[in-house]
Parts: C-alpha cells; sequence; structure tokens
C-alpha cells in the first residue's frame, strides 16, 4: 500500500493548546483553516459542518473536552454542549464517552490528551486496515460508486469507504471510480472530488439521480459508503441518498459495501428503526451560496439521513472484520451485545 | 376542472410575425422573454434550453419553421438545423415531420401558421384531457412526487405530468406534492416549485436523492413523471432521474405513471435499447453559475436522458387513453403499428 501517494490529507490537527480544523464550507475554493481555542468553538464548527464526517467529528469533540480541560473549564458543560451539536454521527457520543470515562477516572488535562490523541491515531490505524480488508473484496478491474465524503476530510485521515477506494486503487482492482454530488451540501462535488483528484485517481463526477443510469451501463461493481451509525441488526444511517443506491445496487446486482469503524456500530440501537434521522433548514435547498434559487413561499423537506436496510447490505466492514450479509447474530459475534 | 386557476402559464407565445420565449435559464429569479424572429434563433433557444420540456420544444420548432416560410428563407434548412437542436425529444421530430408534411402539399406561410397553431392548440386540449384521465387513477388523499418539470413551462399549458397533478389536485385527490431538485439544470426547483407556488398547490422540494427515504415514510403514493420519447413496448426515456424513482417506486410498491402526448410515443423504436441517450457538457456538473464548484482536473459524466424499461411503468396516459402495464401489444392497439 503506497501511504505516501494515498495518505496525505490531515484535516482535523492538534497544536498543543488549539485544535486546526480545515474549514469544509470553503472547499476546493479555498483551503482556509479554522483555529478552535475552547470547546464552544469546536461545538460551532461541528454544527456549521466546518468539521464533518463521522469520525472526524468524534475526534474534534475529543480534543473540545482537551480544551475545556486546560482552561480549567466545566468538563460536564463541554461533555454535553459538543454532545447536543449534531444528533446521527453515533462516533460523536462514543468518542465523548470514552472522555467522560477517563475524566471519571480523575484525569489531568495531559492524561486527556493522551485519550484524545489516542483516539486520532487509532482511527488512522483502523481505516488503513479496513482498507486493506475492503479492498480485498474487490475483483480486479472494477468500478465502483460512492457517496458523500468517507476520505481524509472525514476522518483522521485515509477515509472509511474512500480509504477502502485508495485501497482498491493502489492494489490495482478498481480502475475507475464514481462519485455522486450528494446533494444538498454536496460533500461528493466539493470534498471526495477534491481528494480523488489530488491523490490522481481516476473519477468521475455524476448527478446522484444518474447512479441507477450508470450501474445499467455495468461500469460499477460495487456501491461503496461509510456510515453515520450502524444499527445491532446491520441496519446504517449514512448520508442521504445511501438508501436508494443499495436499492438501486440491488436491482442491478451490483454489491453495496459499508465501511466504518467499530465506533459507528451502536448495538444498544436495535435497528434502524430507533434512529432519529436529522432534519435541518430547508434553505440549504432553496439557496445556493446565500442567493434564493427556489421561489419565495416555496417550502422543501430535507433529511439529510436515511436507512439502509441490513438486506441491502452486502458487507459490513470494519477494523475488527468484515460481515458479510448481517444479522443481528453475526454483529452480536464480532461487536458484542 | 378549475382552468382559470390551474392554467394561467403560457410560455410559448405567437406573436404574428416573431416568437416569444419565456426564457426558462432564468427562472425563477427573472421572467425574461426572447423573441425569436427566425428558425436560427428558434434554433439557438432550443439548444442552449431557454425553451425545453419536449412538447414545447416541438412546438417553438413549428414556429420556427413559419419564420423562415415567412421570409422566404430555405424551409429544407430550416428543418434540418431545428431537427438537430436536440436529439431525445422526439416532439421535436414529429412536429416537424407535420410541418414537413404541410410543406409537401405545397402549403404557404399562412397555411404553416395554422398548422403550427394547431400543433399549439391541441398539446393544450391533449394535456387537459389526460389531467382528466391521470387523475381517475388516483385515490383520495394521496400525496405524489414528480421529477424535472413537465408543467405549463414544458408544454403549450397545463402540463403532462404536471397536468395530471393540477387536475387531481383541483378534483380533490392529491393533498400532497414532492418536487425532486433534477440536478443538474434543477427544473424541479427552479420551474416545478414556480408553477406549484404559483397555483397555491401544498409542494416541497427534495433532492433527488431523498426519494426512497420519502417513499418509505409513506407520504406518497405515486410517481408521476413525463416522457421525452416512449418506445414501441413502453419504455421510456425521460430526464435523468426518471429510471432510479422508478426503482425506488417499485420497491416501496408505490404507484409509477408516465404521462405524455401521442406525439411522444415512437412506434418505429422498438425498445428503449434503441434510444440514443443525449450526453451534455460535463462543466454543467462541475460548475454553478459559471463558478467554478468542483476541482480543477476534475472530470465529470453528464448523460441527461435515462431509460425506464416498461416493466417498472405501472400507466402510461395519452390523450388517446390509458394504458396500465404497457406491452407492445397494448401499445399497437392504441398507436397503430
Amino acid at each position: 500500500m503506497d501511504y505516501d501517494r494515498y495518505d496525505r490529507i490531515r484535516a482535523v490537527q492538534w497544536q498543543g493548546d488549539h485544535l486546526r480544523l480545515l474549514d469544509q464550507r470553503l472547499l476546493p475554493r479555498e483551503e482556509r483553516w479554522i483555529d478552535c481555542r475552547n470547546a464552544g468553538e469546536v461545538t460551532q464548527a461541528i454544527r456549521d459542518l466546518a468539521v464533518r464526517g463521522a469520525p472526524a467529528i468524534g475526534i474534534a469533540a475529543a480534543w473540545g473536552v482537551v480544551l475545556a480541560a486546560k482552561q480549567g473549564a466545566s468538563l460536564e458543560q463541554a461533555l454535553s454542549q459538543l454532545r447536543a451539536a449534531r444528533p446521527t454521527a453515533v462516533n460523536l457520543m462514543w468518542a465523548l464517552d470514552r472522555m467522560k470515562a477517563r475524566i471519571a477516572t480523575g484525569a489531568d488535562a495531559m492524561a486527556l490528551e493522551r485519550e484524545a490523541q489516542a483516539i486520532q491515531d487509532e482511527d488512522l490505524a483502523a481505516n488503513r486496515h479496513m482498507g486493506e480488508l475492503g479492498a480485498g473484496l474487490i475483483a480486479p478491474h472494477s468500478g465502483v460508486l460512492t457517496h458523500c465524503n468517507t476520505g481524509s476530510l472525514a476522518t483522521a485521515g485515509f477515509g472509511t469507504a474512500l480509504g477502502v477506494i485508495r485501497a482498491g486503487v493502489s492494489a490495482g482492482r478498481i480502475e475507475q471510480v464514481y462519485a455522486g454530488e450528494t446533494r444538498p451540501w454536496q460533500q461528493g462535488a466539493r470534498l471526495t472530488m477534491w481528494e480523488l483528484v489530488r491523490d490522481g485517481i481516476p473519477a468521475k463526477l455524476i448527478a446522484d439521480s444518474a447512479a441507477s443510469h450508470l450501474m445499467r451501463s455495468g461500469a460499477v461493481q460495487w456501491v461503496i459508503v461509510g456510515a453515520d451509525r450502524i444499527a445491532a441488526n446491520g441496519d446504517t444511517a449514512n448520508k442521504i441518498g445511501t438508501y436508494q443506491l443499495a436499492i438501486a445496487a440491488r436491482h442491478h446486482g451490483v454489491k453495496f459495501m459499508v465501511v466504518a469503524p467499530s465506533s459507528t456500530v451502536d448495538m444498544a440501537t436495535p435497528s434502524g428503526e430507533d434512529i432519529e434521522i436529522e432534519l435541518r433548514d430547508p434553505t440549504e435547498l432553496l439557496a445556493v451560496a446565500g442567493q434564493r434559487t427556489v421561489v419565495e413561499g416555496a417550502e422543501a423537506w430535507n433529511p439529510v439521513f436515511d436507512v439502509t436496510p441490513a438486506e441491502l447490505i452486502d458487507a459490513i466492514v470494519t477494523e475488527r472484520g468484515v460481515i458479510e450479509r448481517p444479522t443481528t447474530l453475526a454483529m452480536q459475534a464480532l461487536f458484542g451485545s
């Protein structure tokens, strides 16, 4: 695996006394960094989508707790405001629970700093391992389709679904990547294409609604996506449109892979029915760059996640291993109850 | 049917010596009209999408021939340049064939003007009739989802799929309309929402990729779309994303209706396999309003139509009647060989 070529981007950087975040709202037009100096600023960066991607959100939140500790601010308040920043990403809750457990044992700021660094380092290692596992499922000369952004920008580095794609390209198994735009925030168009072009990976952008036409053409053998939360039965919440891709993939005999660290698995949530879906401001659909594009008076319905039922998923790839055709039993075997 | 309320927009207007077109690229921000004074200007308006929608393109092209005749320009040249303006819309070929047949009988400019007016008047009448037929298939208290724009802007008036929706709302059968954005040109967001809001119809815009999540919620009973070409077996070419909606509708037990005048039916095309799909400039996906939104060096794949196989269609509604579960045999019975 050629990590020098395919793993160069770091969007979440701890600077010893503050957290630097690459502002993902401005990419690819501008590479501007945000310096967060307290937990409130980290919370705002998460809520405003300056940092996004379930693992990256969790890592940033952990650093937010470290900032609170270093400033002698209320850790309880920091935990609760960070926890409320985004409802769907379970990694956020997982990372904060991990920090909270250290706090409960009386950890000082330095010990919390080590814990946040461990969370970040483990995420990168998990991604590299998942890359190898996922790429192993893909036959040579494959085309793949991905959705949203699951790359270095969404994680500590390398990426989840995009990590599998990087590993698959590096291993000569993937010849062509297609990325859906991912309305309304265009993470595929703005972020995934930015990462793929930087890495020199053969990639084409498509409209989200062109995916079925693409599958029918025979150009893709796998759809590879990330996850914001995986329930105990394998049902997977991810960016809006993922569910539609899974239906289309099954219709065309295209395989469907979910790639996520085990911190995304929530065994306390029995099924997708129990996952709260975040509805965001309708203006995300009604305006572009602050300019109204839809007639005044128009309404919109803007769910930003959906749930893909386990029966439409061919493989869930985590750093603990691969589950093919997920069931509650198989999930329990790998992730405990 | 309350036509005073639901049929007030006319986007293609013959002015006696020139053709006025409502520039659909600027809606909803601006209602600017384009005056076309010769066949070349009409061709350009079609090619540049100032006028769009299969029936409206056919009507505009017929007026383009009239303009050529009035100026004593070459009718053969006018026919051939208009014919080449868009490849997928069969109404364009149909309207030009009709004008050509009148030319072959030695029709003068005044007779050609009457023929173009007949094409336009018949389209409006067909739409109103289809509205009644299609609305008759819909149960009370229904929600429906539509794609692209198939309304007054896309036709002589009232609309095809949107005509059925107007009739269904007027009849109290449809309670809520959802419109997909329809990337990359946003015809749903910009044009369909503009028409629905003007008519006071309860409507919500959704991202194209939210359609399956919407269907799973139980909010829609029908997907209702137009067509650019219907093959002899019922396979239907329409705006990119239509095929994906049909797959999702079948998956959820939601019904799928295609509404188009019989001029859209092409019995000379045996199946969807034989329909040429227009690929447009990748920059339509790579830039918004002239501003690059995707990283330099990125490529895109931009098919703007797809084919929905007849087996995914529950009803084809034309002004000649309704075909449920279309087959070549049923199509032949209604549309001849």
